[in-house]
């Protein structure tokens, strides 16, 4: 669907696993199939090493009550953040990140320095932990008794399924009995259950004051198998942690805050792993001791420690804090790993096996061929899925409404040289081919704006020569299919590692500044071919004239998609995905509601072209004189480098290292295709097609895969993209079938897809970093936002850099809206010149943070080091987690 | 302006003085004139105790550059929150919450405990002091005199004006000499200076790595009379603190942790008061452990630590963390001002004296008169303040606005009965009397939206009986007069206290709906009137029809001011003030450009009323039978009720404590003048008036008096309203004199009016509580904001009190549309009546969150003490912190 961009979720979720700590999630993968290379999910699930070890449910029950009405009550729970839970709500509260008093901590490590620690306890049962943790010298038998019976009596969770009152699970307490061994009803019927990971382990903290006791009582048990433990924790889960933390009543919520403190220990990563291997109590203590030494600690007079904080969307990166054992397991191939994951962090271009050329004629696309051949089978096999389908029907809904988008424009554009018919048939069969033959087929292809851009100059040149339209069309088709197989023999594809940040968001800020002059133009065009009535105009004053109001409905469709922000979230979801197709709907019903005279889609009748007397192949010469045929040569050079340019760089976005492709990409092949496609559409006199890249991350959006299991707060843990041909291929023929749809669209009035166009420009443009560079020249230093970039760049070198990036723009808009127009894919190649030359300008340093870093600049930094106020500063040991975020959400080109 | 809502910018910054740590800023209050009672701000201070402590700066020196340059620099500074400097990017970071790591904090600990400890150290310059600091017996005579040439050294300070890279303060460092004493002009000129309240003192903290020390040498300086210590702070303060931090090179960054966490702690409130008092080593080292003892702690594996958290709205209150000496020096009236203050921060409704039944007729108004009086000069003396002409000239603007839109509404009501001229004389004249005469003389008179509607409604009803509308008012008028005069003599006005959240939601939320309903109704009725032309419609075929797009400019404007928020946020403060002016200038423009035949605003061309035909005094009995002037006592009877509830409403939410009002309120005096201008408005036919919620809250924001001193990543400090009469008078002279305008105002065509009407009610309505309630009855639980009353209200019976206010709004909706329409003042009071009732539904505890208590329930809820379940949760000690915030910024009751 075009009206979403990418850098959204598709991104978010695409970083999470790399933020999931280490040993906390399975990785839960699918059905592998087809052969298995050494994918990054692969070298991930290696790298982390402690992958074994399950995850731990932690839950604290407090004795409440004393002393007249003893009993246990869950009151907290920890999965990955802590919930609470909202006694007089009735209701746990949303996961956050748990906050801790130091004193508690301190005093938990005291309490269990001295108490019992009971490291792989063979306890099988409730009864025999209970006997083993009350084994304690300082208690009298009769003390051991009372405190057993306590310790056996069945708890009460807050039993999240029923209505309206808080619910305590257990409608009969103190009935301490055998027949508490077994785990109840409500434990199993936990809709918690559902979300963890099979093999998932409990922890139990117990925390209370009892008056009873002289002094305080401290115990930590690890089972040595773990052992479901009767009703003692919510959801049936077997126990492997056991925490007792009871005393005679103290100043304040002492045991309480002990007892979160022990539990928040629990679920940290690094002090389970270590709690986990530990062998004494040496072993626990040095764990808590390296748990107090990475906390962070916020100063009490400027930080409210009852804020609660919600789950960051980023969680910190464990892999500094492994301890050299741990790190051990990693193995030999821990280096070059690290070396991967780390050019993985950053974010940039990975200098992968594609992108190598190979020296011999079309070599590149040999090797193509040959690393996707293998995968084929596969490619069909891997779309049995259920996901699949709902992803055809959502890429269908947003390959038909492009269609009929840029089926419309074109045919405005052409005069009806081409419509919305053509636009059908050719999405059908270039898409379908493309996904048949392609090196990446999860692509999607469609008419981008470039190419419509282009194709409308070309029209208009060929009218201002007389000329016959599609023939001279056919002809800048067949050389530009001639210039494209020179370009994948030549293996010219290598040459994408130039296109950086500065080239791909001057491309786009051009393309979407086209998209919203070209709607505000047409709008405004159609006042004055659907005037508006002018009161004592004499001109029109007794005519029949229909009035338009010009496009106000498209213009009041555009901003809804931001006012639905208010409007309920689940909701959100559901409308977003189909938000192009609803503002499309409500535009013609609005339009047919108030009968406005709003000019309407053009559409034939019949199965035929839209061109009156053609038929569906185009005579080699029409009209013109045969020269043309050879002239058609200089256009044919301009479109290819934009049809290059806009192929490669999405095929680069297509292909980054977050999708966590499996199957490896395919350059040159998807070129070799695109051209190939172009022959073929020049001949039937169809649209020109090239990868959409919104669409097509939409396509891989719909298509991933994560695990099902997901700790409250937790992000959704993403595994990789189910990679096949089946989705795509279904979906074009989806397309061709809705050929017979025709008659339906002519009800669609052209503001209406202007609209969409303004919104799909207004869109992009706002999602590009260059945007919010723009921005921070109008805004004074005080108010701009804390981008990293601001942190290691000065201020008046990111004006420059957008300064520059400004005039290359206004010289690209000028060289646009000159005759000379028709060269401007040649000035879109002159970007990558530009920004090479801004090497002498700016350091490498400043390059990194402001666009991206060339193949040579990329190589050059380690050799130079860094300046010495970058070793001055420190600052970047400080930012090196939040360096480590993909940049890539920023990066969008085109977008359909 | 009616587009600011309250609850945004005033309330925030209302809310701030609470949160201001004590003693670290000066009150600064502005030049005192009048008498001078116990007002909110005075008992503040004297709560605060510790005021008298100056605000301390504190400067981190890093020594960097070993072995080959060493050299100090400023790398970071503290007043409330941390500012870094960015190295390469040459700037100061934005102030954020200063994060620390625990071992840092306990090895600086450990320094001090070890190194020197210098408590009113007699030094008077930075020699001295370096002296002083190096008598270590651990350093040889020669590591002494290299460690003093060091110390004495220049300082680096990043120069904040100078230009484009990272500019240092000191052109030719490492000159150690004499002149090093004297302050450079650049500490003079460091901007910062100027933000800094006088008498704020420095903290220096000197920190690195310094190879030749064969041991770790800490110092901790508290100098007797604070020093300008020549170079070395960023700017020119006298100096309080000094902390030397020196060692052999170490792993990590432990020198350069260990000096932020000196800085941190100074900046500490709590442990500055501490240390500003400490007599010996053992008080320093245990105000540290203090400080310890209350960090919240961030567990590693859930946040990171290098995330930087922005300064937060609402700093922690430090009540709580006063040591028992400090509590001590609040002396005899602690006790009585703590409980202000609690009632203060719970947001309730004072019962103020004001709100005291006096028991005898007028006695209350009687009460108001002497409150007033004393106040009376002062009321024009403290308008000579600069700020109170810029307050002139925005509610100026807001106030013709208001006169225009609703003026313009009025005619459209009243088929010109009466109009904008009236509007603009009958605001002049009413609203100049008001702040004259009046108790709360900020309040801005204004013809509301519930009195318009009423006004409506009366006019219908004059129309069915084929009444003389003016004279049949005028008698309603008289009536209404009368029955406000009763009111006034009874003391009616204490009994606002009754009127809840419940209440002034459930009225808002009508009249928003009645606003938006009468929009849309408004503007489809235009359709009618001026159809849009269809397509081969033959009844307009040929005819002359100018058709209007009805209100499509309008509902452009409406949508604006939620795009606008991208744009810079200062030109976004300077244009939100002027939106509504900007909107309807927009809408004019358009409709201008574009020539459309919409209705436009009927402005009479001379200076008479706007009924042709009538003199300015309405007659008594015009064409109506005379019994009509006694029946004209029973919809003057459900006035009266609408009119006192409506004023009254609004009142209690101008006189709130938050605003910090020194002289007091007149609710009693309020009524007695709104009943006076009733008469008089209704003698010469001009609108009715009551005070206007928002436009009254844009007024005193506009007077706000601020501390000027405003430490980075501080919100504001609010220290009250400039109370006084002036500024207001002027206004409505303005007003007046703008009659001459009304040539301009024909061109304001009436959609672009119903437009900001429309906007009105949708912003009134989605500013309430009620709504958020409304959205939450559709929203699964997963995905509910973490609102306070959700802690603590389970979501069932919020679900309940909604539909409840559903079902009273629905019932008031149905009684609105029915002949029975004129009785529906009765039915709002009816809403008082139903939260009686709901105390049978819902627990005191339940209505506290859900709503604010009755005066009854206030005083039920110590004898009644909490239910068990608040007992055993401990929750309400942990929210304890946000329940203080106020609740008062949900609280919007009219829209105008």
């Amino acid at each position: 669907m075009e009206m979403k961009l990418p850098g959204q979720e598709e991104f978010e979720a695409s970083s999470a696993p790399r933020n999931i700590p280490s040993g906390e999630l399975d990785s839960n993968p699918g059905p592998g199939t087809g052969p298995s290379p050494d994918g990054p999910s692969d070298t991930e699930s290696k790298e982390l090493g402690v992958r074994k070890d399950p995850l731990l449910f932690i839950q604290l029950n407090e004795l409440l009550g004393w002393p007249q009405a003893l009993e246990w009550r869950e009151t907290g729970r920890w999965v990955l953040f802590e919930e609470k839970l909202e006694v007089a709500a009735g209701r746990w509260s949303a996961p956050h990140v748990p906050t801790l008093a130091l004193p508690s901590l301190q005093k938990l490590r005291s309490l269990l320095a001295e108490g019992l620690v009971l490291l792989d306890c063979p306890a099988q049962s409730l009864l025999e932990l209970v006997e083993q943790v009350t084994r304690v010298e300082s208690l009298s038998p009769e003390l051991r008794g009372q405190l057993q019976a306590l310790l056996l009596q069945r708890p009460q969770h807050y039993n999240q399924t029923t209505g309206t009152r808080p619910c305590w699970g257990s409608t009969h307490p103190r009935k301490a009995s055998d027949n508490e061994e077994a785990p109840l009803r409500e434990q199993y019927q936990n809709p918690l259950r559902q979300k963890l990971p099979p093999g998932a382990e409990a922890g139990t903290v117990l925390a209370g004051e009892l008056g009873f006791l002289a002094q305080p009582l401290g115990a930590f048990v690890r089972l040595r198998d773990p052992v479901v433990l009767g009703s003692l924790t919510e959801v049936s889960l077997p126990s492997r942690f056991f925490c007792l933390l009871l005393g005679p009543p103290m100043l304040g919520k002492g045991y309480h805050e002990m007892g979160r403190a022990a539990a928040v220990l629990l679920s940290d990563p690094q002090f389970q792993w270590s709690v986990r291997r530990a062998s004494n109590l040496h072993d626990l203590l040095a764990a808590l001791d390296a748990f107090l030494e990475e906390v962070t600690v916020l100063p009490p007079g400027r930080w409210d420690p009852t804020a609660r904080i919600p789950p960051p969307k980023c969680l910190p990166s464990q892999h500094k804090r492994l301890p050299s054992q741990q790190r051990e397991i990693r193995g030999p191939s821990g280096p070059r790993l690290t070396s991967a994951e780390d050019r993985h962090r950053h974010g940039l271009h990975a200098p992968s096996q594609e992108l190598q050329r190979t020296g011999r004629l079309f070599g590149g696309l040999i090797q193509d061929v040959r690393r996707k051949a293998p995968w084929y089978p596969s490619d069909f096999l891997d779309a049995l899925h259920l996901q699949c389908f709902s992803a055809v029907l959502y890429i269908y809904l947003a390959t038909v409404t492009n269609a009929i988008t840029f089926g419309g424009l074109l045919g405005d554009a052409t005069d009806g040289a081409q419509g919305v018919l053509e636009s059908f048939l050719g999405t059908a069969v270039a898409g379908a081919a493309f996904c048949l033959m392609a090196g990446q087929p999860l692509t999607i292809l469609s008419s981008t704006g470039p190419v419509l851009v282009f194709e409308r100059l070309l029209f208009s040149f060929s009218r201002d020569y007389s000329l016959d339209y599609l023939p001279f069309r056919l002809w800048v088709g067949i050389w530009v299919a001639t210039f494209c197989l020179v370009l994948v023999a030549t293996e010219a594809s290598v040459l994408v590692r130039y296109f950086t940040r500065f080239t791909e968001e001057g491309f786009c800020a051009l393309i979407s500044l086209i998209f919203i002059y070209d709607a505000v133009g047409k709008m405004l065009n159609l006042t004055h071919t659907y005037p508006i009535q002018k009161p004592g105009s004499s001109t029109y004053g007794c005519l029949c004239q229909y009035p338009g109001p010009g496009g106000n409905d498209s213009q009041w469709i555009r901003t809804r998609p931001k006012d639905r922000d208010d409007i309920v979230s689940m909701v959100r979801k559901g409308l977003s995905d189909f938000s192009s197709v609803l503002a499309i709907l409500l535009g013609c019903g609005l339009d047919a509601f108030l009968g406005l005279a709003t000019p309407k889609l053009t559409v034939p009748r019949e199965f035929k072209p839209t061109l009156p007397g053609r038929g569906w192949l185009v005579s080699p010469f029409g009209t013109n004189p045969w020269w043309w045929s050879v002239a058609a040569a200089l256009p044919a050079l301009l479109l290819s480098i934009l049809i290059f340019m806009d192929q490669q760089i999405t095929a680069v976005i297509l292909n980054r290292v977050e999708y966590r492709l499996q199957k490896g990409a395919g350059f040159h092949l998807d070129l070799f295709c695109v051209a190939v496609l172009m022959l073929l559409t020049s001949v039937l006199g169809l649209p020109w097609y090239v990868s959409a890249t919104v669409i097509s991350l939409a396509h891989m959006d719909s298509l991933r895969r994560e695990s099902r299991a997901c700790a409250p707060g937790e992000l959704r843990n993403f595994l990789g993209i189910r990679e096949q041909r089946l989705t795509g291929l279904v979906v074009f023929i989806l397309t061709g079938a809705s050929i017979f749809l025709a008659p339906v669209l002519k009800f669609i009035p052209m503001p209406v897809l202007y609209g969409i166009f303004l919104y799909m420009g207004v869109a992009a443009l706002s999602s590009i970093q260059f945007t919010k560079r723009v921005k921070l020249l109008l805004m004074p230093a005080k108010h701009q936002p804390d981008l990293l970039l601001l942190r290691h760049v000065p201020l008046t070198r990111v004006h420059l850099f957008t300064a520059i990036q400004l005039v290359c723009l206004g010289l690209l808009w000028i060289i646009k809206s000159t005759p000379a127009a028709i060269i401007f894919p040649l000035m879109l190649l002159g970007l990558v010149g530009v920004r090479k030359a801004l090497e002498r300008v700016f350091s490498p340093q400043e390059l990194l943070w402001l666009d991206e870093l060339m193949p040579e600049e990329e190589r050059s930094i380690p050799e130079k080091g860094l300046e010495p106020e970058h070793s001055f500063s420190g600052s970047d040991s400080e930012d090196s987690e939040l360096m480590y975020q993909p940049k890539a959400p920023e990066i969008n080109i085109s977008v359909n």
